[in-house]
């Protein structure tokens, strides 16, 4: 792309600095230093415009979220954070956007020490590939697939915002901030996943909406899930917003939230609210994991039925 | 993305073997075990369709080109590979595509023990965001910066074949099968780039044209390049498919080689045949790395201006 150079000069001088990276931007490749006892955890996340986010995102608000829904990954895996890659197609060199790009991009980065240690630069309808890397101890990593039967299942923040903003979005009217923040500038659970280490059994992000994230624990860990809607956290600006009907659905199945889903043992419930203290992040505890298959939803005691036809989140939108 | 979720088993049931994953396709991140004592590896590199690779480019070579042009980055470290990850957007979910990308993708895969760890499938104009990880030993990785005056120059195989290639599909007439075999497959040269480490210096992957990438090695050792077009290895296609002008400029700046251009000292020219050898890739000797900047291009003992207009290569074409 004509002007790649100069784009890439811009990226390098923003760049977080660590002593583990030997060899950052500017070779054919990247040399990262791996701390001996430690397994490294890789997960990649691609954004494409009008598809993982509104043709009006301010270009800040992008960079954060193209890191964050991959820093979610890593926190869903109990993982520290510590180098990543961005691989930018855009339809032209645009160093404006790429500044304010890196802005939204590069505060996350550093609220979080990860560095920014190579990628590219390509001509194409705007896209993000990032690809982050973090650590965790051997055989520590939480996985999707170690829920046991008893377990209870339990929810970071309030679901539900994002798809409540984009719903608005949607319907070309006003945007409450509140819940357009949820859609821009989601929170990583970083600290939360890392304090769940050695407490919590399995976790999973919220992208795909509650429902479908945790039908992928039930599944992996064969078993079935039992949630209640009412015991779902509802923020005061979704429960403002919407009617009953339209925001247990947004909750259930709105996604984007890029919230931890996970499940404990009642025995450490305790130690499960200690971690949501020492990380400084709510958690809510909102069904319970047992034999069987599938997601179950109950609400005021009885099976749950959606009014309307199915719901399509975002991503799968035409 | 619809159908997501079969598109991710299509391409878990294909993946290579490796012991050093200890979780791999299926949660929110792979986990990893990087080798004690060596240093981990990364490079990303994105194709999007029109810029990257013709329209009418087969699906399988594609999948090739893509891992392709990754490797070659690890190649030009000196790197082994090891992990790879695919972030792949297309129109609408088309099994039968991914199928074929995946031939080729995966025949390189196997070629080179590399495993496919993670990766996402999304909707938006077909683009191909693959990260690679190799490992090597602390310090041994050939560096862009690390040429020293008196170094030959050398190059691996004949660059200037791509970009026949895609100069006789853009004529619109028929193009010579060696030329295409060039431009869709290309070979990273992982052996050759193995073999060199401890014996080359500098080294780079020529993907933007032979005189702009070592261009780069020039500036990032601060010295000069001076090379000979008639020392140019060409092949009998490229030969005879252009007049010698047009030629020159294919090979020197042509782009989309993904051959080796590395600096040794003249005394171990034995050891740089020795490694090609080792490696069964054919090498030239090009030029030689002096003090001063920029690079020089002599033809016939004198300095070459190429004919015509600036060349424009493919990535940069409007």
């Amino acid at each position: 792309m004509t002007g790649e150079f100069d784009l890439i000069d811009r990226i390098r001088a923003r760049v977080v600095a660590r002593d583990d990276v030997r060899l950052g931007i500017g070779d054919d490749a990247a040399v990262l230093a791996v701390p001996a006892g430690l397994h490294l955890v890789v997960a990649v996340d691609t954004l494409n415009a009008g598809v993982h986010f509104p043709a009006d995102t301010a270009p800040a608000d992008i960079g954060w979220k193209a890191l964050a829904v991959n820093l979610s990954d890593l926190a869903a895996m109990g993982a520290v954070p510590a180098w990543c890659t961005v691989s930018l197609s855009m339809p032209a060199a645009d160093a404006p956007w790429v500044d304010a790009f890196l802005d939204g991009f590069d505060a996350l980065a550093r609220a979080h020490a990860v560095a920014l240690v190579g990628g590219d630069t390509t001509r194409g309808p705007l896209s993000i590939c990032v690809t982050v890397h973090g650590l965790v101890a051997p055989g520590r990593a939480l996985r999707r697939s170690a829920a046991c039967a008893g377990d209870d299942i339990w929810i970071s923040g309030t679901p539900g915002d994002a798809a409540g903003a984009l719903r608005q979005w949607r319907a070309g009217g006003a945007v409450e901030p509140a819940l357009r923040e949820r859609l821009d500038r989601p929170t990583p659970r970083l600290a939360l996943g890392d304090a769940l280490v050695g407490v919590a059994h399995a976790a999973i992000d919220v992208s795909d909406g509650l429902l479908a994230d945790l039908g992928h624990v039930a599944r992996a860990s064969g078993l079935a899930a039992e949630i209640d809607l009412d015991d779902l956290p509802v923020s005061p600006a979704l429960r403002a917003a919407f009617d009953a009907d339209v925001r247990y659905r947004l909750q259930a199945s709105g996604g984007d939230d890029y919230e931890l889903c996970f499940t404990a043992p009642p025995s450490v419930a305790d130690a499960v609210r200690d971690a949501a203290r020492a990380s400084a992040t709510p958690v809510t505890r909102i069904g319970r994991m047992q034999a069987g298959a599938g997601v179950s939803v109950r609400l005021a005691g009885a099976p749950w039925a959606p009014q309307g036809a199915g719901w399509d989140h975002f991503a799968a939108a035409p």
